[in-house]
């Protein structure tokens, strides 16, 4: 076989990150999520929780650090991070197949051949409802926390990669995880990765 | 098998229209594309080109009609053609199990549990050549024709349904065909579609 990536772009609570985590299991490939983040970290000196926060900050706080924080040739925290997060989802990306959840990495792999490109995304209600269930979140609200986290992803996806998150042309296949079950959504991606790579 | 429809929404060029053909094919069961426009005709009186045209008019030709070609309630043409075309949409999914490609199907049984709406995309390089190449189309400039194709759809679609053609949570399942390839489509399709009827 040769070396493919899959990225799993992913809506918060869609359960992206398991299917993720699933696929590399079964094709028995890494899968990189909090990985990612730790190696930022590592690479930057940056404490982890930070760098989390950063992929959800909100244009305004860009703004605000722009002004304040410069760290790195004039740029500030976020845009470092960012730079450091490239170099890495590019590194992880040569070294073999693997799993890359998350982190924009279908924009920053875009212009590979061997990537297949996944979106995984399901209605507001089913994803609530799996925060509680699943990931054990105790917010009184859940629905306000997922609409929320769907601003911050967007406005940090559209802020680096100048692309709508979410925008169908931008993967080689979307499913809904509601509607089609996490299960299934990963055999449908196992499945079209060993067709591509056969 | 308990009755499930197959909603087809495509993009100009991207074999949607044969993949909605095979999949019916292997299923065994009736699909849906020139036989909406001919029942439409049937029960219109219009004729079947004329009916074909009304789904890739620009809201401008509509502001003309609106004005210009009145038939039914104060309503033009189109939005007699929309009403009817509706009505044997529901008609059709009524009867039972069937794949129906285009004309806003998705939108129309968009109240329905029993339907799995797929998107079928590509790469307007790929869409050009495959019009030359499959539906033997000899316009001199077919990425023009494309692009045009797709204006117009959309356009169709904004002014009928209120959403954006391509809106990926519209869809249960969204492929790149010109990526994954035509043949892999109806496979994805077709098994996703016994798994969730099984």
């Amino acid at each position: 076989m040769k070396n493919m990536i899959i990225t799993i772009s992913r809506e918060f609570g869609s359960g992206g990150r398991t299917i993720g985590k699933q696929i590399a299991n079964t094709l028995g490939i890494p899968c990189y999520d909090e990985e990612i983040i730790n190696k930022i970290a590592h690479e930057s000196g940056l404490d982890t929780n930070y760098i989390k926060e950063t992929s959800e900050v909100s244009e305004h706080n860009w703004l605000l650090n722009a002004f304040s924080n410069h760290l790195y040739h004039g740029n500030n925290v976020q845009d470092y991070v960012w730079l450091i997060q490239c170099d890495i989802i590019t590194k992880v990306a040569n070294e073999g197949s693997c799993v890359i959840v998350g982190r924009c990495a279908d924009y920053v792999l875009k212009d590979r051949s061997n990537v297949l490109k996944v979106f995984i995304h399901a209605d507001i209600d089913f994803r609530a409802k799996r925060i509680v269930e699943v990931y054990g979140e105790t917010d009184e609200k859940p629905l306000k926390r997922v609409k929320e986290k769907d601003k911050k992803r967007a406005a940090y996806y559209r802020y680096y990669t100048e692309n709508d998150f979410g925008e169908i042309h931008n993967y080689d296949i979307a499913l809904n995880s509601g509607n089609i079950g996490i299960d299934k959504c990963v055999d449908i991606i196992v499945d079209l990765y060993k067709h591509l790579n056969g």
